[in-house]
């Protein structure tokens, strides 16, 4: 059993990486970490039949704590991660902390200096159908952004692949409201949220440069990306639909062959048949990712639906499965 | 007053188009036509407090129309239509019918035989903003589809501005249930639409034609459109998100300011400052479209969303917009 | 023309109220009052078509000002009904303030003093179908709350009719959250409302008294009503399912029969016929209230379900419904 | 391990039941029965990662399993419940063919002869928390519904305890659509149930009986219920506000301690504070039921509310909670 803690369980990623965890059959769950101590995480969500109470960060709870979950805000994780790191512990990061390679990029995109730079050059970027290798001895992992892993899982096969150009691509991504968290905001009330739809940082959102930097890390090729947000009355699941210019005539049936063969004998990612598209509502609650491919013969547009669950796959699901790798076990323990 | 008869009461469209015809100054509804006769559409709509039956139609009721509504299925509304017209009575033709002016393309698109291709000549397109000189003499208008007028509304004044270029345009639509209509389908029971959203026809909706013919009709430029509707789980409203390839870097406030003053004393055409974008709400129950602009500095790359009410401006509000300039009354009669 | 302003147009009641009296045709919006002055309300609400700015109240607008209504929170309600009235204006108050009638009530329900007490018996309780006479001279209008008038609606016959006692009435009402208003507060995020369903204020609602009083002034009867309001994943509608005791066996039929006969010609109230309900969609952006009653055969309870627009019939469209009487016009002007 | 097999997958009980027993520690799933054969499940529900296939029953699959769930319509459950049982193995039938104890009350609701009255006597009806000795060694297991499971265990303790009278119980329940299946029907299309609210089956709900006798069967007492279940738009979860008559006068705090003992130990019940109120939301995805307990000091009704997953402790997490305790495991495996 590996002795499991998670610094913030009050929003929506700590509470599903709670349910995940306390069903994993390797985990143990040690520490819950808090600002305010002693609160019954039971009493906050039902569902979670323990008696553990919430508490301080100390030397002796990272004694006893052999990987933490971090599912803080910015700029507040990093040096939370740092206590850790230099206690020796493993990190399993969900803020976007050390999701950017450069402390300069970081102060562009966030407005403000990084907290601990020089953990940046440790931290493998866990897009874990990507990064294995890196993940199995990493101490430290910087779990993807939801729409980074619906959008890279798309794109990635067809730039790598070279069945399209990095330097033209259009990410148009549609998201449950649960990926904004629980903050008490006027566009989160129902009354603004239901029946409604609407594109948000159009063209300057913060993931645009965490998707970028992994397309060139991960294919060799400089992308350039346009990337439009928007929020949908669903509280869960993102489907992005991603359109690439391809380099030739490609037909439908070879694009969809090309993915799957890239995903064969992935657990977690499936490809449908061309003309076959994918809805969120099929991986709610799952670790899934799940791709349509369609070419446009008249545009030679290359149009790749994916669909995830942004809590899980995108954030506490993925952020599992990367413990999985990290601690040799299956990678699908207790995400099936 | 003008006499007013409606064909096909029982979908969205033709609801929709009952509520504002009811509430219209300017208007008598005369007949309301219908396979079944003797319904009391008062039964199926509480909130039409008239006593008024359904009937089949007659020589007598086309006598007794100025102009007629149709609501009906494509390849049904052509004969219906013909009756009216060779009667010497006007026509607005919500259906496909009309739209395309070659009676091959209506072939290749919906892959039957046009029912009655000798009036496709006559038929004035009817996205009212581009159209009004035609429209005051127009004895048939083909009432735009909703997709089509959410695009080209989008589309159209950085094409004719010569913004961007017309041949690389990406839509990606998102749009509530009812524009799918009442028809019983497993897609479109309440467990397989709540909580989830889907691509569909993929590249291969039939609107594209309808609106790339209106790009070329009304631009003189031939353009490469790709078209990718998506179900949200919302009942009303259709939000556009339109990529267009600028011509030369653009800022932000310079596009936007072009879209202002296209649009500069539309009464149902608004454009939001650059930096704000549009949300389905703020146009449901209205026959208003409003616009966001924005421009990626790094794709020069200009996005422009749309939101309709795709029972409104989408269907019936711009079917009574037109029915206005035809008889010339107010172009907002009815509809404010 | 009637001269009509407005306080208080940034809730939902407010809102809906603009859009009513938009369109109403013997009405003419003077005055838009606020404690924020200057602002367009054009920009609040795209749909209102109008350059009106908001203004603090001055004895000018009061004097430019034919009848008021009042959209603002109780106790800050009163004070500006008593400027309008010692200025002999007309005041439809859609707030809680000039409900009950008696100070001791107000204090005990609301926890605070009345404001203005004098004006207590001057008010006339605006519940339409049950106090027109009343309505016509009233300079003073309490406006009934949203569940009140579902409720009262659903009761009053069967206590009237002697159908039931009025001794043991059970309401268990199910309201959409616009009946909470605009306010930023945790209970009224999209995440906490949708997919989601709970009772509150079991038992010790504060409509409680409001429809305990109006049953006894309109049957002389002394009701004890148990009052447990819900809220359910909807926007707008309310659903009341009343429960009364029936003073001997009564068929559904006979039940339904007697319901019909009382609300015979009024055209807002519609009765089904015994073995229907009705839903709170057929109601919705309407003044209707829509009745369905039935007797369980075994326990001799008849069963009253009523839906209303909690916005419309519920607060705006009432209150109209009243301005209309108060100034003798159609009473269902600009409702239609 | 114990070998299960199931029949009826295609439905929300089959496909919630596969999902909960695919992660359960001591079972193994041996059967798909459908009269489809050789469909794969896993295409059907994607999260269902198994090759398994569809097949009729024969008589090598009974003798495969040790027990098998039935998720078929009422008629159609019995003859297959047959074979099993007079194979010797265990069922658990989660249709209402076992629930009523004569074969004439079942007539009666149901408007058919029942199918195998022989086996009546024989089934448990298995309401866990107040069966646990007859479930033990049960052959047949009669699963509860879910309206009846979430009124039960908001009903019983009262009576039994002599709280309130069994005569006149009134429960008002709200389900989500699931309730109603899967099936193509006008009333469960999307656009018919957002944004709506209705009742349904007005004291005439087949539930009735199954409440009632059950009542009788576990307190001695004859009960009275008028039962309303309402239709509310959500998937899942039922909110049943059952108001009883106290025998004397009780307050909040002592009723509420008189539940919260009488569940006391109960894994899967909880009893909140007086005062609070549960929410569907709370229960969704669980075995749980929550129950919020209050007085009408001025009624003396006593109201309890309760919440429950319809999918779960409605239907399938009981029929696995009934199963565990059937072969002696931990009542809650796999539930957790």
């Amino acid at each position: 059993m590996v002795k499991v803690s998670v610094a913030g369980v009050r929003g929506f990623t700590g509470e599903e990486l709670l349910r995940i965890l306390s069903r994993h059959p390797f985990v143990e769950i040690k520490h819950l970490f808090s600002r305010e101590k002693g609160l019954r995480v039971g009493d906050i969500y039902p569902w979670f039949k323990s008696e553990i109470l919430t508490e301080n960060i100390s030397a002796k709870a990272i004694g006893d704590t052999d990987v933490v979950f971090l599912c803080l805000p910015h700029t507040e994780s990093a040096p939370v991660a740092a206590k850790f790191l230099s206690a020796g512990k493993r990190v399993v990061d969900l803020s976007a902390d050390f999701r950017l390679k450069s402390a300069a990029d970081y102060k562009n995109v966030y407005g403000v200096r990084h907290p601990c730079p020089s953990y940046l050059a440790k931290a493998v970027y866990g897009l874990t159908e990507f990064r294995r290798d890196e993940l199995k001895d990493a101490q430290l992992v910087a779990n993807p952004g939801c729409y980074p892993t619906a959008v890279l899982i798309a794109v990635l096969p067809a730039v790598i692949k070279g069945l399209a150009t990095a330097t033209d691509i259009i990410a148009d991504a549609k998201s449950g409201v649960s990926g904004a968290g629980r903050k008490l905001s006027n566009e989160l009330l129902f009354s603004n949220v239901y029946e409604n739809a609407r594109a948000y940082q159009v063209a300057r959102h913060r993931h645009r440069s965490e998707i970028e930097q992994e397309i060139f890390l991960v294919s060799g090729r400089r992308p350039v990306l346009t990337f439009v947000p928007h929020l949908i009355p669903q509280k869960r699941g993102i489907i992005a639909t991603v359109y690439l210019k391809t380099k030739a005539r490609v037909k439908d049936d070879f694009a969809a062959a090309v993915y799957g063969k890239f995903y064969r004998g992935e657990k977690f990612v499936s490809v449908l048949p061309a003309g076959r598209q994918p809805a969120t509502a099929e991986v709610i609650g799952t670790n899934d990712v799940r791709l349509g491919v369609a070419v446009d013969a008249r545009s030679n547009i290359l149009i790749v639906t994916s669909v995830i669950d942004n809590l899980i796959k995108g954030a506490s699901g993925q952020a599992v499965q990367n413990m999985n790798i990290m601690f040799g076990f299956d990678e699908a323990a207790g995400l099936a």
